[in-house]
């Protein structure tokens, strides 16, 4: 088959690849429905994060079940199913806590490079949440972004404590930080405040449940949040970009007592101890344990409560991932999907 | 009257000063029955904390009420009552979540100088806690406790989640976490891990209901509590020290989902934000909101649930203040207990 594999800085190409296998029992293949291209990918695509390449890309999947370790369980040929960036048991005592993602067996299922038609799929039975019938084609968008997109948006809310009656700042107007605005809505938040610069995110905040947006950043950002929430700050604050000064002007914009959900993979980010003392903020983050919110999350697209899709705004086919990637480097695009 | 003074590092006198009066009619001049020395009084007396001095010094305090604001409707003349370092209207909407410490009119009541025997305590009707009847001498020491030390642990141990059915481990073997470990033990945790290579507070720490005894510290600590807990961390981890050892200790002693709950003056602290990204804790802390565990604290000393007094292990009368200090700075005293 082939595959997108990063060659070295913004060098991404759509190569030939060797056709996934089964290696442990317990592994599913995945025939993919549709994958698409994450905030996180521009990390290495700008040479940012340097890992060894080629190095296979993607981590965002879901797909028809082609073929099943002798193991398995959950999970049957022909059945349509979403799994997470992290394959987990979903068994141990971390996992039953709700942190999948940290899950005594994790794995990255991206080692294997959802940006391709097939995928290998570790720890199946943990991983994998399977619909009861192969849905229909207008809600894969959708349910490709249970995978990991809205996921980690709807955990950045859980984090940040987001509840009925609370007042809700959003740093970051990417994918996630938009569908975290989509979760905030679903968790009943009274006030919700996207910061964002960018019209066209703006208007997808609003669509999404943002009640206010907030243009300005850092200490004007800050000092903003605080005006609107009579100086006190916002209940919850989350932070969806991953830098310094967008971890900084989260912890600012929250209340004391408040909570601050980062998932923004930080890069380069020092807390100062002092500061976060004194703000009194709860501070929770990582990566999303998203197979905690699978099955919900699944569910509100299938009964077309929640139509997270709306964040793809550009769609290529899967051998034109070079552009996709770019289209997000430039930001001319919020998310790029790709269909095999 | 007179009063402990910092002139400068270790330089700690019992000289003369102003007697305090009602300044605003929200306030209350409190007689004390007992006040003493706090670990965070050591910061400044070792000069790594600089303010301008000279400077009262004390925070921690109990008392009869001696003078009463014009505007004062909760407590009267002739009662006893206990307050926090931080007075707090315990009306506003961060006090009523819980967060008294930073109150909208949080005012530093060690600001007067509580090593003396006579206070100023603003903002009295929300700050104070007032007991039905004057308690009896040998309750007193206790009752100081709730004022700081026990209030502080206490809250440590809230912001961990400790909870029944979870193991704890406690970073710093202080008079703050030897009482987080009581407050642990109250709030039901199964296990209990004290971080201690002293033998007297070792004992101590078993009093309080610690089940285990780690000497070891740093890595050495934190591997040992993985060992203890199938490799995963604890639940929950009190931070109760502040410095950035203790910090990082106390987060890589934390399971992923886990708590992290630190009320160490945070001193010269910066955390790793990509670290605490995939530790994936819940970090939460900051000067303790003790006025909302107040109530609760006296009522388990008064009716002789918790004996959190027996953190005193040396008893000097006030004027012997510089002494108090001395045997804290050098470790030979926990913590020192001064009567007027």
């Amino acid at each position: 088959m082939k595959g997108a594999v990063l060659f070295g800085p913004r060098d991404i190409r759509y190569v030939e690849r060797e056709d996934p296998k089964i290696v442990a029992p317990t592994d599913v293949i995945l025939s993919m429905s549709a994958t698409c291209v994450c905030g996180s990918d521009l990390w290495p695509y700008r040479g940012i994060d340097v890992s060894a390449t080629p190095t296979p890309m993607g981590h965002e999947y879901c797909g028809i079940v082609e073929e099943v370790g002798s193991a398995v369980k959950n999970v049957r040929r022909g059945q349509f199913a979403v799994g997470s960036f992290f394959a987990s048991d979903n068994t141990c005592e971390i996992c039953n806590a709700g942190y999948q993602s940290r899950c005594v067996h994790a794995e990255f299922v991206g080692a294997g490079g959802a940006q391709a038609p097939l995928l290998r799929v570790p720890l199946a039975d943990g991983t994998l949440v399977a619909t009861s019938d192969v849905p229909s084609h207008d809600l894969i968008a959708s349910l490709l972004a249970t995978s990991d997109v809205l996921g980690t948006g709807w955990f950045a809310a859980d984090a940040a404590a987001v509840g009925p009656g609370k007042t809700v700042a959003v740093v970051g107007d990417g994918a996630v930080g938009l569908l975290a605005i989509l979760a905030a809505k679903q968790l009943g938040a009274e006030r919700i405040i996207a910061m964002s610069r960018h019209q066209k995110r703006q208007k997808l905040a609003s669509d999404f449940g943002a009640t206010d947006i907030v243009s300005e950043r850092g200490d004007a950002g800050v000092a903003k949040i605080k005006d609107m929430t009579a100086g006190l700050g916002a209940h919850s604050v989350i932070e969806a970009v991953g830098t310094q000064e967008s971890m900084m002007q989260a912890i600012r914009s929250a209340r004391a007592g408040g909570h601050v959900g980062f998932v923004g993979v930080t890069h380069g980010v020092e807390i100062p101890g002092q500061e976060l003392f004194y703000a009194e903020v709860h501070l929770h983050g990582g990566p999303a344990p998203v197979r905690r919110f699978l099955p919900k999350l699944i569910g509100l697209v299938l009964d077309g409560t929640i139509d997270p899709g709306k964040v793809f705004d550009l769609t290529l086919p899967l051998d034109r991932v070079a552009e996709g990637y770019r289209a997000m480097d430039e930001r001319r695009a919020i998310k790029a999907l790709l269909m095999p």
